[in-house]
């Protein structure tokens, strides 16, 4: 098998997966990994490439991110309310380079780049297969000033193992960090560290929002 | 020198910094490493670890991040409506932790751990010479409902190398990843990869914020 061959067969590995706990999400999204937005609106479905993100609730689970009124998907995202985070691991980086430089309006991306569409369980935007763990997400709130919209975790994916994908993450110039290893600071963490917001802070939110 | 002298001295290198373009500090902060995040308000100064934010613009550069009312920084940073995001490197990681599992209100985290205070040069926050870069920035807006604030950084400061500092990123559970090697994708970059958002969406932002 040629080394060409085996990378696309590497990349193209689907994990089993198994339900997640929404309000953990936090260790696929917080250490900033660029991720892969599916969305769908109508008969068409898009995909696009975000780095621009951030956790913002653990209960209820919400994460913040800018899709620029530029970007294909941004109406999709606004019109249909709903949308899927896919986080992919180093196996399809050059795909989500790809992805990101080429636009829905006259591609389907899910063909061009032969990425297996799933059926989501709460939203009707497809998982994206191929991807280490997949974020089911309704829109929460969209705050036009920033192109910045919040959304609710409703459901998440991942694969027993590995814990900890080996996501990409954009420095910029074309330039991406490869997650490296762990440092185990645990003894150091107390309550603080593990969970650092106040459960008051959360149950105040969670009442405000809902 | 015994082998914990060294680490404190590296822990307490200070790196000599110049200017750095502010509409280019996404090379520090999407890749999504964990910050300490400095204020100051009348006589007092604190520091707390945030790993809760995201780039949301390049031109004015603003940065949008999470400082729940629970943290003794968030009306520190509310009422003098400045702050420093400092990026530290990995040497720092156990101090990092410590000062995310204490509290300013009885602390002066920059006497126990030992940080060095530097002048800004646009707001009264401290920054704190040991980290990698510093980000002096200046409230926009305030969003209470998710106490999300959002900065515009006026000033960056950074060592001329290493270009890409070995950051941590938090991961839940005491567990931080290190950052790892680069991957260069620049061949498949296009303008939309480097500078991923149309100038004209900058510019209607930039309109709208100041």
């Amino acid at each position: 098998m040629s080394r060409a061959t085996a990378q696309k067969d590497a990349a193209m590995k689907i994990p089993k997966k198994q339900d997640f706990p929404v309000g953990e999400i936090r260790r696929f999204l917080e250490p900033g990994p660029v991720v892969l937005v599916s969305s769908a609106w109508r008969r068409n479905t898009n995909i696009m490439t975000m780095g621009w993100h951030t956790v913002l609730e653990f209960s209820p689970s919400l994460v913040g991110c800018l899709i620029s009124s530029g970007n294909h998907s941004h109406e999709m995202v606004r019109r249909s309310r709903e949308c899927v985070i896919n986080v992919p691991s180093v196996d399809l980086a050059t795909t989500v380079a790809d992805i990101g430089n080429c636009s829905g309006a006259t591609i389907d991306k899910f063909q061009k780049f032969k990425l297996t569409k799933a059926d989501a369980t709460n939203v009707k935007a497809p998982l994206i297969a191929e991807c280490h763990a997949n974020l089911e997400c309704r829109l929460v709130e969209f705050l036009k000033r920033y192109d910045f919209f919040i959304f609710e975790v409703v459901k998440a994916h991942a694969p027993a193992a590995p814990k900890y994908p080996k996501t990409i993450h954009y420095r910029g110039e074309g330039i991406f960090m490869v997650a490296g290893g762990s440092l185990n600071l645990r003894r150091r963490s107390g309550p603080k560290c593990c969970d650092r917001w106040p459960r008051w802070a959360k149950s105040r939110l969670y009442q405000s929002v809902l």
